[in-house]
């Protein structure tokens, strides 16, 4: 069944009111009709089967007949920082980030970053990857729409970090040596509802000036199996592991 | 270091000899000189470390200095069996899945795949995906080059699946109900050198006939996580499970 995901202005206790672009998906894209039903999903994360009562050009409105039970959420909060990739790879890392389940992107201009944003090209990517975030929690029939956040710098990254259980970073050389930090020591001890940020770093990887950085602020680095990634894969590698580890094996 | 791919016809006890394409890349890209080294990849997936005793237009001859004891390949060989995506998706299947540790692809033509392949379209494809898994496997300092087979059809698919200790197909309508198959029953029993093969649907999903054919072959369905993901992205959860659990928390 089709889902919209609905401010939480739209609801009150027994109604649902679907504005904006979502208003011509229902009435002219899906052509629906008064007493078709449609899953309206809150902003907290639950999600309600509605019939609809009423159309115009503007509102769809809604009465919410039951609230269902399932959730596709990952109990633990993931945010995925990802130093500002060449190309078009962030569109992948957020698609791909959204459909395995993070809850927010920050990406943040890395030293070794080549891409730089100025104001206007910014404002412009960031509301291209909020309808992808959009489209691919649709897709993967999610609750909830992950934020993506304005490009931070390190240090405004790491004062944000301080809010968060779990603090770490995915450091290539960590995959090279014998002596390395495993995930296993990390993902099972991950609890339900805790907040995870992982620090990616672009095609380059961090400068040690950055790992210094990060350590300082209590970061721990980590290494995701013993191969070398690409940076856009490396999100999708620590959001299977985690989901493996608290969707399927818990 | 650069890697290099040498097949079992170009090394004997002592040396190895660096033959096709890579000569242009020892000698013109990278501009190597004699007693320069270079990693030469065996197909067993030994690596050695190498030192240039000669070069000419069409060898480049090297001394074995030592063998590394390193190895980043999965200590399980995962056979992944995509049905045939729209567009590049099964380029962006080939890349991620060779940097997450696949042993092998296999395209196959599945009941909704929108795309065919001819035979002439279908050479080209598989030069262009076998090029791509080399890059990986270098990128992701590989020791193997994930072998790409040509398309098949899924009765030649479930034949070829004798071989395999493990049969599991990625099937959407269990990450919707509540009474599913999960990993935690098969991927921790997983062994080393065990054989997988994971069967996954094209944008369709598989048809009513094609599940009962592959259960009916001792298939087992499974779900990736409560999400429904894009077929592209079903792979990546797979190795990125099966590495966590095999590299990472063993």
């Amino acid at each position: 069944m089709q889902r919209y995901f609905v401010p939480a202005s739209g609801w009150n206790d027994e109604h649902v009111i679907v504005t904006g672009d979502d208003v011509h998906h229902v009435t002219k894209v899906m052509r629906m009709k008064e007493e078709d039903h449609i899953l309206c999903c809150n902003p907290d994360g639950h999600a309600a089967l509605c019939e609809i009562n009423d159309m115009t050009n503007h509102q769809v409105t809604c009465t919410i007949l039951e609230w269902l039970e399932d959730n596709s959420e990952l109990p633990a909060c993931i945010t995925i920082a990802q130093g500002l990739p060449k190309g078009d790879k962030m569109e992948l890392v957020v698609q791909k980030g959204t459909e395995l389940g993070a809850c927010k992107f920050i990406p943040f201009e890395a030293e070794r970053s080549i891409v730089k944003w100025d104001e206007k090209k910014s404002q412009k990517k960031l509301a291209r990857y909020q309808k992808i975030a959009k489209e691919a929690s649709e897709q993967a029939h999610r609750n909830r729409i992950p934020v993506v956040e304005q490009v931070h710098q390190l240090s405004a990254l790491i004062e944000k970090s301080k809010q968060y259980d779990w603090k770490l970073f995915a450091y290539e050389d960590e995959a090279r040596t014998t002596s390395f930090q495993s995930l296993k020591d990390i993902v099972p001890e991950i609890q339900s509802s805790e907040h995870v940020m992982i620090v990616i770093g672009p095609e380059g990887g961090f400068s040690e000036h950055e790992v210094e950085q990060l350590r300082a602020a209590q970061f721990t680095s980590v290494r995701l199996g013993p191969r070398i990634l690409r940076t856009e894969t490396a999100s999708s590698y620590i959001l299977a592991a985690i989901s493996y580890q608290l969707e399927e094996l818990r």
